[in-house]
């Protein structure tokens, strides 16, 4: 039960997000509702995404009801966005955390033509699509201009 | 774009979930308030379960305000009821569907002393844990039991 130790802390200095000590993996793409919202680095599939709850929770119900509606409306608009950007065949969705717990959703648009159509998308794949620094910003200004029309 | 075809039909006659055709996979428990939760029959995480959205739409962002609401409430008392009734160390949770798209989550209980702990869970893993009859009957009878206290 160690995870759940620290549910109630506003944060937890040993956690990756709460420290924001992201950088290897993901870059900041916009602040949400009730979360933030980052691109992540690996881009085997175009527009991959990271949405982490504001504070440090690890489980959905440790939100109350209006933390929790508004999380998944920051979930929901994410995922709309990068459909409108990208024209993925499916969206898929992850919640994992057994070793980083702070409560934040993998969001992974899926390819027909593309890596793992049709099976779980990898959480850390062996083999990487790492994009220069250009093309990381050009996807972030997708995702910004979608958010603030 | 294929998937995305079916996204405004109240009912799809080709879906799994639509036509009820889960038997093989899964175990009605309940009905919640727009969705109906399943036990899943491969146990290899005790208390795996899914819940499906009462209606065929293919991503969280096809739901009006009200159905994301209740939806996401649907899930965190699944999540909720599964921690209580077997004291999972995490729960992960999986959208995928590029194959089967109507809207539903993998809600799966993880023990750091089993399966898989640290990593994503595997969604149609070679070796399950199936149990008889009254195993499965035990299991979902703690969820009730939970869920009409």
């Amino acid at each position: 039960m160690q995870n759940n130790a620290v549910q109630s802390s506003k944060e937890n200095s040993e956690c990756f997000y709460c420290s924001k000590n992201v950088d290897k993996l993901m870059i900041e793409a916009a602040k949400l509702k009730v979360s933030t919202l980052y691109l992540n680095k690996d881009q085997t599939h175009q527009g991959r995404c990271i949405v982490a709850f504001e504070r440090h929770v690890t489980e959905i119900f440790h939100l109350d009801d209006k933390e929790q509606q508004l999380f998944i409306e920051d979930v929901s608009q994410t995922a709309r966005i990068l459909h409108e950007a990208f024209h993925p065949d499916k969206i898929n969705y992850g919640i994992y955390g057994d070793l980083v717990s702070h409560l934040h959703v993998h969001i992974v648009p899926k390819y027909e033509q593309s890596d793992e159509w049709g099976e779980a998308f990898v959480n850390a794949p062996l083999s990487k699509k790492i994009l220069d620094p250009i093309g990381y910003q050009e996807i972030i200004m997708s995702i910004q201009a979608k958010l603030n029309p």
